[in-house]
């Protein structure tokens, strides 16, 4: 997985309790056009604090990633880690500390171990290559259980252009963002503001439309860095080409999106909920969430039942308007509930066999106007329980 | 457990696949003042829309209630199943039939079976007695383990009043109440609008601030009923007698409340969110519900994990208005969290111990305003998983 202008690596520093690689430097090699998307809740990580900082000059260098510790709830001697860490990254690569930003995911509350950053750091800055970003979506793995990549060519502004990225996710994952990490990789030549207006247009249809557990963390970053060698003339707001980008980084997003939710902290069912004619947009996205974390929709599709009482429960309390005589619901393309009442069993057992067969969407017809929003959620399981209650013992 | 003026029941009418009891009357002896809470999901299974009719007159005479069936999204049919089983049992009481409500709970969507209601029903007038309510409390039991009674006695007005109650929980329990039924009776003559302010109040301090899952149901129930037979002369909104009466209904809907969060579905531990300090009442509300809510707060304390880091991430995405710098936690008494950052090992393995030993309340300490609130709450479990994801097979 190359991306032209930029390198990789990673390494196993002794971060992770369980050992493993926890470590990672993407480095460009020249300052890179870059935008951020970072997390909404009120208590933000060290790393988050300082990266968007960074992030105000709309270029970057290099992100220095660890995994096994968030740096979160750190105080100002967590802050003056993630500075310590990135002056290290960017003496060893002879760059200026400001073109360096920190990510961190793991634990919160336990101070991030500068030392093995130390320790680490030079054989890493030695190892990076081309095709190291295969390594970083590994290191940057937590209760993850298996790596996350995309990559994606295709012509803009008539030329071939990547855009290519590595995602970590697993628990907390809630719009709004959560222990959620994404770094996204392109050649193409674009002027850093009109890449945050892609990005954040983008991380809106994709990210921001998934939950795993309703929890949003301290951490969450998505990050785009644009190294300009794709050798198209610099694009900027009116030019046409934004949109196949903006198509293509949507793209490369819900791709990401879609495995962190099938990995997502023993889930073993992903649904799409969609919802449609609902009063208002405000509304639709609520009434979608609402089904989307309801631990009881979430623990009735583990068990495969339709149980489509609990979707009308869980519309009903979402703050949507309709009239519940007038509801529709659909589960795989089979609709199990018409005017607010169940179609009985055949029905039901043909929407369970679209449960057990794979991914499937549960479609909702509020009939009370035009807005539809969605989201993509799995389900919620014993193994969501096991490894939530042992994460750090 | 008597109260003075009524009498009750129990039956196994068939209603329940499981079997079991699963069919209650409860009567009083003469027109009782009457007054009620409801669910505030816009989804309303019949049995509330009609209770609610009903009520209105603010005197009534008999509940019917049944677990096996929630008659809920059940449409006109479901209304008219309502309608006839009252029906059927004020003719058999020789009652009108608008002083007869109906209550349920159970699976959401399937018809009443109104046949087992007319089987039922005369052996169940033929067997009311005053020591009929102990029968009721497990009538009404769906994935309940225990039957939740309470019995209080307390001079009101210069008499000796005893208010008793009821209660189902298990499952959808949260604020805005959940497949919640709970039935009170009192001796205390009462006028019925008075009644209803009381009522209102101890259920915005009880059952209003427990959460199990943050679901919320079609069902919800909480009914109180006043036969008059203490003596006292008519309590009114300006008596002094007031308070202690409205001390005395929060303390029975507390004791009722509390048992159904401690049998809570798979709930291992029960403990108390306390947030003080909060910015506006409103802020407060939010963050201890957000707390008491979050899926990841619930699993750590599965595993008496002392993962503060967790909570910190709960409260800032709650919308409290907070600076993480100045926010403390203590668990069991034991603080964990000073200025935002933790306090250690040794503190949290005090924590951890509070944890292992039973109840414990999470006191949260925003330092912000004045505002403070509650939840009472109990963690996520397998146990949640296993009788959720197979309810209804």
């Amino acid at each position: 997985m190359i991306v032209p202008g930029f390198q990789a690596a990673g390494a196993a520093a002794g971060i992770k309790k369980q050992g493993g690689l926890d470590l990672a430097l993407i480095v460009a090699e020249a300052p890179a056009a870059a935008a951020g998307v970072f997390t909404s809740n009120r208590v933000k990580a060290a790393p988050v604090l300082l990266s968007r900082e960074r992030l105000r000059s709309g270029r970057l260098q290099a992100i220095l990633v660890n995994s096994g510790n968030a740096n979160a709830c750190t105080g100002p001697e967590g802050m003056e880690a993630a500075r310590e860490t990135t002056r290290q990254a960017a003496e060893l690569l002879a760059l200026p500390e400001a073109l360096v930003v920190p990510a961190s995911t793991g634990v919160i509350g336990q101070p991030l171990p500068v030392a093995r950053f130390r320790e680490a750091l030079p054989d890493l800055v030695a190892r990076l290559d081309p095709e190291g970003l295969t390594e970083v979506a590994r290191a940057i793995m937590t209760t993850d259980t298996r790596p996350k990549t995309t990559h994606l060519t295709d012509r803009v502004a008539g030329r071939p252009v990547t855009v290519a990225g590595v995602a970590k996710g697993a628990g907390m994952i809630h719009p709004d963002m959560a222990t959620m990490l994404a770094f996204v990789f392109t050649d193409l030549k674009i002027a850093p503001k009109l890449l945050r207006r892609c990005l954040k247009d983008a991380v809106g249809r994709t990210f921001n439309r998934i939950s795993i557990d309703g929890d949003t963390s301290t951490n969450d970053t998505v990050l785009v860095l644009a190294s300009g060698r794709a050798g198209n003339t610099l694009l900027k707001e009116d030019s046409h080409a934004v949109e196949p980008f903006r198509r293509l980084l949507t793209q490369v997003l819900e791709d990401l999106a879609t495995q962190v939710v099938a990995d997502g902290e023993g889930v073993t069912r992903v649904y799409r909920v969609e919802v449609r004619g609902a009063a208002t947009p405000g509304e639709a996205r609520r009434a979608a969430a609402t089904v989307a974390t309801s631990p009881l929709v979430k623990t009735a599709m583990r068990g495969a039942d339709v149980n489509w009482g609990r979707i009308l429960a869980a519309l009903g309390r979402s703050g949507a308007r309709f009239d519940p005589a007038r509801v529709e619901v659909a589960i795989g393309g089979r609709q199990i509930v018409r005017a607010g009442q169940g179609l009985g069993e055949a029905a039901e057992a043909q929407a369970r066999e679209a449960i057990l067969a794979g991914p499937f969407t549960v479609a909702i017809d509020l009939h009370r106007g035009d807005a539809a929003d969605h989201y993509l959620t799995g389900d919620l399981t014993e193994d969501y329980i096991r490894i939530n209650a042992s994460y750090r013992s």
